[in-house]
């Protein structure tokens, strides 16, 4: 299956025939050299994926399908690194793995500010054709640790273990200056990823992937 | 602790004052804008751990401690990334991580060359300082399949769930292509990471991830 092209064509789905970016048309027609009737996959990354065939304008629709919305959801919260490549890298791992929403965070210690929105989100957007998904990554903020959904695990050196989740959850991670004592006390559950000073991209990804794990989300 | 620099100091150390390398000399002194008499920590990367201050020609030795070689062990074989930045990744947050070795893996529809060994060591070297650790992760290869230590776990898309590592173990991870059904019939345990289509590099990162976290080498 890895050899068909998977779309993010955003819906309402309405035509027959859905219109591509150009950005899509030149990769499908250029560099894959893919003609009229070769087939791909496309999804509205809000769970509905198909399968249908190259035409001239767009995608021709064929057999459609929904994929559930993952249950519990995994938003993972974090300062943006201050470099650019760092923080694509953050959105693009995290939206390639499967994590349903992303926040920047806004932390005492935190020197950067968040990628512009529109950038974030066509990052996300390649990453859901990349792995192949149904579900976009949703990418907002910046908010601040009080302001974040559900029960709240801060990530950082000397926490606990990870806690098994059993409902949505958000994940933490500051920036590399750690969190100030302020914002350590205003939450319940610190997280602790080892002897290791991880960066900030590599403790999000990581810890996602083990919050996945436990969520089952890592089974086929 | 961590605004004290921590330097990787291969040994034998038998001076009581030791070498720094330019770039290390460079970054104390330029960057840091670190005086004789700052305190710095080193290792040589093989559990020696130490913590000193710097001098003129280099580090006068301090106190001295020795952490243990982590048991069990956790190799990841790795089909060489084509992109240099993307390998670069696999090394430097291997090494971040802990992971105790990386090989570079030569796989059926591998399409890309090892980096260098004296680039890769370097790269280690720099996430040993970054992540404070004391052990270097070592970086060989190219090895076969048939030639990796241990018992191997082939990460593959449609895999089992995780089991529960009780001794050295090895994390096979495959090119963009994935494994060959020759390589995948030569293999007993092959791990799922769910039902995304992930890179190299993030499948290598999210898996050593779990490795570490059921060996309770996650935990502070």
């Amino acid at each position: 299956m890895a050899h068909i092209p998977h779309l993010y064509l955003p819906g309402p789905w309405e035509a027959d025939c859905l219109a591509l970016t150009d950005e899509q048309d030149h990769h499908l027609r250029r560099v894959l050299r893919a003609g009229d009737l070769a087939g791909v996959s496309y999804t509205d990354g809000q769970g509905s994926i198909g399968s249908g065939t190259l035409a001239a304008g767009g995608v021709r629709r064929g057999d459609e399908s929904l994929v559930p919305r993952p249950s519990p959801t995994l938003t993972v919260a974090v300062a943006p690194p201050r470099s650019s490549d760092r923080a694509r890298f953050v959105v693009e791992k995290l939206a390639e793995l499967g994590v349903d929403r992303l926040v920047w965070l806004t932390a005492d210690f935190g020197q950067a500010g968040a990628p512009r929105q529109r950038r974030a989100a066509r990052w996300a957007g390649g990453a859901l054709e990349q792995s192949r998904g149904a579900w976009l990554m949703e990418v907002d903020g910046p908010l601040s640790l009080a302001d974040l959904p559900g029960p709240t695990w801060m990530v950082h050196p000397g926490g606990g273990p990870l806690p098994s989740p059993i409902e949505d959850v958000t994940l933490a991670i500051g920036p590399e200056g750690g969190f100030s004592t302020e914002e350590l006390i205003r939450v319940d559950t610190t997280v602790g990823l080892g002897a290791r000073v991880l960066r900030v991209e590599t403790a999000a990804l990581v810890a996602a992937g083990l919050v996945l794990h436990h969520l089952g989300r890592m089974n086929t």
